[in-house]
């Protein structure tokens, strides 16, 4: 063990192991002391108090792009810690030491816990295979069964190849990982929310279900319906959402393990696929299965292109939604103020009564991004070339970006707006009952051209319709009063 | 009747009938003759060869934007006479004179036949309602049913809105023909072409299946695999890709037919809907069904976002299919040159041999543009205001776009280059044997730091594996023969 | 010459000359007379009547995608006519014979009016090169040139690659075709149109500089501001967009002409490529230069992703401007009702006064598509290999689409919407008189707290600031009306 | 100050203060001692080693979206920092006491120098005007500035918003850090870079200029051209993209500050915001203005869609250039190999020789992030309403994402990529000859038909030109080696 001064940037083209890149934000109090550690490419150093080794050091000094922000994130980690410890335990079926297997499931199942994460420094911007990530995970992984079996960091007793591993190809894991991250994102974090703000949306539909309002068209008034009608268009869209998300898992629970370099499941056995799988499955209580074609599985990530779609639209559905709150919000004088929403901060120091929008706001920040994410995914997916696409931790990193965004934002839009939306009901009906386009319920007892000419009146005049239709003479006070009833007009007839 | 000299641009803010669109490219022997067409704006001039009313031609004359190749896809405009027939049927049900309702049935026969297509002016870049498209057919099938029944243009013996558009609105039958007219394309030019082009390539894979080829990842030299495994990948994309646009139909399938202007179905019948929906599916041989909710069937379209995504996804698909293709095919002496592509044109008037994958250019760019058409719709998607999303000419313009483009490409690549594809078996023989990865076989016999002695040897010198291994003596020249064979490396052991 | 009849559909796989694929909608009287041509597959049947050669016909045959509506804009086949003009004119002064070159230049000015269009059928989705429409254009304006010298069309008097396509490669003509009608239109339509509205946009600013009105942001009521302000932000968007178009213009200046088949000039004399320039800047009366580095011109796109960048920001500003105007001028009843919008066509034939803002529709509909072609052009463009890039049919369609639909739509926005909107003075005047947040210049006087208090009890009890003010008895009537000036509150203080 | 127990979920509709937010990764030694912060909301408590107040407490509180990765990007609290401290210059003059002014600029430079980054915990999606953000910067310097001054922090001797807000609002603000943070990030970081990656491109270029080499069009053999040519295009694509994005920062350098709550500049002086700018521009050496129209400065976010877009054309010169660098180097044996990359980390541990352009493979994956990007900033700047665009967090973000990761990805690229390319010579003057291409220049000697024959034949037969030459005997041995010469075929001829 030595200590040593480095600098921040590798000498250019060095392939000596000089350098080591210091993190800016996280580690602050970062060792001075390295060991050393190997690869192919001869020794590097490491920090002391890294679980990582040779290949991960390497990573983090080739690619200095983005920062700490930008490293893998934490559920393709967790993953990682998932899919090692199943593989130590098919491997085991398959021959693997018992000792080295129990240690490297042990030590697996703390990664899947995240109790590793600062040891897995590496970012997104890496080679397209994730690779490097794959080897920070053999890494990290071995160094710990070593320990745990009572040897040091870097004399590889378990092997970072040989053991964590066997039987697999980081063009099999790493897709697997992007799978199982994605698929446990989706059920623990998207779904659930996105069923909580479902059912804040009916309940609301359902509160209002009798408040009879103005509708509009083109953003001009129409015909009215109910408060529980509008939302109700809302509530159906986040229902067709989940559907949608839904509809795309079968294709995510396809994993690739199995099919190693390039598709063909060379050194792996036969049975391997389906058996990691399976034990896949058990660790999730998720149903993986077996990739159909692994061919498909490692060269094309349609699969996040399907699900990044899925997702692109319910962030449609929540724009318009979170639009159509705000607006239905805007006020409180000067806009339409049909709706009083949650006030959850001081939206100025001056005016007293100002509640912004800011959980609309925050949720359609989202969805823009969403958006945005689903065609970086869209190009990463359509560029793969021959036996694997190596846009792949770019593609893991937007989905699940776009996932959890989603997922959070709906949340917080669930808490602290739509629960606590209110009807102001008395700015409703007056609203209603200015509407010049509830003379349409005229028709059929004074004809269309008398009640246009009715309309026209009070356009005109910027009067009440009844005022007009009873200056005109076509009816009288009573008889309006029993023909104008939005209430009746919120349904097709008998 | 009259004649008039009219200029092309209309005076601003005239609300005088005093100007006509001439179009530049199609109607080159327009009528210089003109009838007076009305509507609650007063009167209009109509050319008197044309069955279009006052609305069409406001819309004609306020609209001049993008020329005719913007016009309303024909699709929606076959879907108009599938539904105005269908309306009409229904509402016969419902006390519509049986004599004009039938001749109503027998112009939208005509309609949906494409037979009056001259008849349909108006672009897509209109009122974002469709409200002037609907009023266009409205207009049209008034007229036509009116000189069936032996009465004069204009007349409105058949009333555009009172029989045509009886118990309908814009805003329920613009979104029932964007419904219509998607998944009639879809299945009648998108899917069927799509498993022509799965099965084309499935029989590919079949038919290479016992080809051994070198692998590639990162575009580098990789372990081998068969060209028929690697046509399996593309196949199964193509499957995959059905499925995943066959998935996202049941949005498509519901009807919003009934929810008249802003939902609720005021001035239908209760039933109309579901009447309606079967008439249409009757019509069709498709499965629809009205609208679950029809509130969120005007005011959002999300079953197009979702079908967009689906077609994105193909897209993404077809663009690596290609890809590889034309990478594979590349050459004849400077490529990889393992696939020959069908020669279908001069690629050169110098060189021969000299063939361009121009099937592989069309597909891709076709691709390109779905994808960006994927974005417009999202765009479209997310920005309704309230009760009716006003994006919706455009919405449908693009994802009919996309799907004619998606579904003609297929085509073309299927037959034009996929079906005459060839294994070029020498070219690839020769790049599996040249290449350095087979060595891998070597591990089990001599052990990794040999083979990896005889790889490293050969890479330096430039020589084969097999001269190297015998230079260094670490086996016989039996023994490789024995051990390095390609088409064992093609799969898991047992 | 012979008559045949022939099915739509090629036989798989035939390189016979046994087929002709019917246009659907313009050739209703195609002929059924057709003549032979011939290239280097050999003769090919043609109809009698066109212009066109065997290699359009055989691209006409291969490329069945999409429908006439996909046929390559006309502002390409227009620039095919300049440059092929120019080209002779050059090629004159290199040895071209006179006669010929003259015919030539008089057959490509026919071209570059428009007047033989019906001759250019082939559509965007072709070799990606665009190799075919320059065949086409080299054998149109050969066959019309050697008629013009009193030859027979096929007989190749005037010889399409020898003589039109003489130092000429489609490698280069393509790529100079797309940025001359691209600058041309960009030029002619689109900055003239945005100029228009600018100017619209900043005659409504000074008209409405006098009007205070309340200011919105978060959708909620805030301080005011004049109408004439509001707009003024609108105008300098569009001013900006003016100026962001035209800084890219200078890369779009720069012509590939003169690079021949990959960008070395093979086949050209020294000094061809600046004379070409000078020939179409001449032609066009715009600034063509020679691409400073013809590898670039012909390789990449990036041009065109630059430009399409600022398209992409102008629709950004416009959907934005659109959408603001719609909204303030949404009502009449239960909008916001600030704006008075132009009524340019019936908006429902029950509800007078529902004039819907069918302007603001068409052109945020038009924005949503040019964001998408924005991402068409960026995988496009991203996606060249090697010498050429091959999406060049589908990028100049996309941009010209995005330039024609903003042009158009600007036009029609200003000439049917932004002309004619006037101000709600009294609904204006209304709306800012009931707002709290003029409450703000009570601070001064009263001190922060007391006017919060008049705020929270005027929103409290639904009562103007006035009484609520005098009921509190923090000051008189007059002390309140000499503060609170909305009109003193439109800027910062001296 | 007081000791809790906290729950990590704030009770829903809870207004009181009884929640803390723990942040998961970097705060693992949180406080668990608090203090009371207030705001107009009332009292909360707030972390006692943390500098911020009541209002980003609730921030923290209300927007529990995507975790620590999520936090507003540190060049904007940097731009804060920048801002702030000219904020209180300026105000001195306007009549700000001198000791907390000064108190308030060194605590600002803290800010700026990044040495409070830990006091700066609020996500971006949060409220869409960033006024939380703009609070917290308030709430950090007013704290830091008033323990300087010698008092506590809550205890407002410097208040965040009558002192170090003075003459601001959030609505000015957030736009100005907007601009100042990525115009600082674009001239420190991006263009550097790029200037970088240019010069070791144009050096390659000058490197390869004398190395003559097939070309490819269409992924198929062409005429040749030299390597340093081909990287004469990359090197110009770069070139190019520093001009496109250096030409948008005219629009970047325009400050909104000055323009307070809705663009009027209420409630500060006149010349207030011309002082500011140049104080901006004092302090970060870049030229700075006050932006001529504030309310499109707070209305829009055209300057960021617009730099956006030459961000995203940049993205797709590196995609191209990346690809074709990854596929030229392809191989070793199997692939185009004309390029050896530098070889980084180990591709393979069973193969050598197996080199995986990595950084290509992370460059690109960043440029379809950059595409990505750009849509969501299109999307965000595009859905203003009124007075104020509130994606305003989101676009900020995006946008710096889009320059760090190009900047960061574009150095690494060079770095550990461009800079160690050398070209293979021998295989690239193998493959050359081997092209049939090269027949080209036989034409002027012997004909295009015999040069056409020659072709053929060495096609069919697999043989050289020259072989095929002699055997037609059009030629003699000298006579082919005299007029076959590649690196006659570069350029124009005399």
């Amino acid at each position: 063990m030595a200590m040593y001064v480095f600098s921040r940037r590798v000498t250019a083209g060095s392939t000596q192991l000089t350098a080591f890149r210091y993190a800016t934000t996280c580690w602050r109090n970062y060792s001075t002391s390295f060991r050393e550690e190997r690869d192919t490419f001869g020794p590097i150093l490491v920090p002391s108090d890294k679980l990582w080794g040779a290949q991960t050091q390497r990573s983090l000094q080739n690619f200095d792009i983005g920062g700490d922000r930008e490293r893998m994130p934490e559920p393709i980690i967790r993953a990682f810690g998932v899919l090692k410890k199943c593989a130590a335990k098919v491997n085991m079926e398959y021959g693997l030491d018992q000792s080295i297997g129990k240690a490297i499931m042990q030590a697996a199942q703390e990664v899947a816990e995240g109790k590793l994460n600062q040891h897995f420094p590496l970012v997104v911007w890496q080679t397209g295979s994730g690779t490097q990530s794959n080897m920070n995970a053999n890494e990290v992984i071995a160094n710990r069964a070593a320990e745990i079996l009572g040897h040091k960091r870097g004399e590889k007793f378990v092997h970072p190849n040989d053991h964590v591993n066997r039987s697999q190809s980081s063009n099999d894991t790493f897709p697997t990982v992007m799978h199982i991250a994605t698929a446990m994102e989706v059920n623990s974090r998207l779904v659930p929310n996105l069923k909580t703000l479902h059912s804040s949306l009916q309940q609301k539909s359902d509160e209002f279900k009798d408040i009879v309002k103005i509708g509009r068209t083109h953003t001009q008034d129409a015909t009215p319906l109910t408060l529980g009608q509008e939302f109700s268009g809302y509530s159906t869209q986040v229902k067709y959402g989940i559907e949608r998300v839904l509809c795309t898992l079968p294709h995510m629970y396809q994993l690739a393990q199995g099919g190693t370099a390039v598709g063909t499941g060379l050194n792996t056995k036969k049975g391997f696929d389906v058996k990691i799988a399976a034990a896949v499955a058990d660790e999730t209580n998720l149903p993986f299965v077996t990739a159909e074609n692994k061919f498909e599985a490692l060269a094309a990530h349609d699969a996040f292109v399907e699900t990044s779609g899925a997702l692109n639209t319910v962030a449609t559905s929540l724009m318009k939604i979170a639009n159509d709150i705000r607006l239905l919000g805007s006020g409180p004088r000067c806009g339409l103020g049909e709706l009083i929403l949650p006030e959850n901060e001081p939206g100025s120091s001056i005016m007293p009564g100002k509640v912004n929008p800011t959980q609309c706001e925050a949720i359609t920040m989202v969805c823009a991004q969403v958006m945005g994410n689903n065609v970086a995914i869209t190009v990463g997916g359509s560029n793969g070339h021959f036996e694997l696409n190596v846009f792949k931790p770019m593609i893991a990193s937007a989905l699940l970006h776009s996932v959890r965004l989603l997922g959070d934002a709906s949340a917080s839009f669930e808490k602290n707006c739509v629960r606590g939306i209110e009807a102001n009901r008395e700015r409703i009906s007056k609203l209603l009952h200015e509407s010049l386009m509830l003379v349409t319920s005229l028709n059929p007892k004074i004809g269309y051209d008398n009640a246009a000419a009715v309309a026209k009146k009070a356009h005109k005049e910027g009067s009440t319709l009844k005022d007009a239709a009873l200056k005109l003479g076509v009816l009288t006070s009573e008889e309006f009063d029993n023909l104008v009833v939005p209430g009746k007009m919120i349904g097709p007839s008998d």
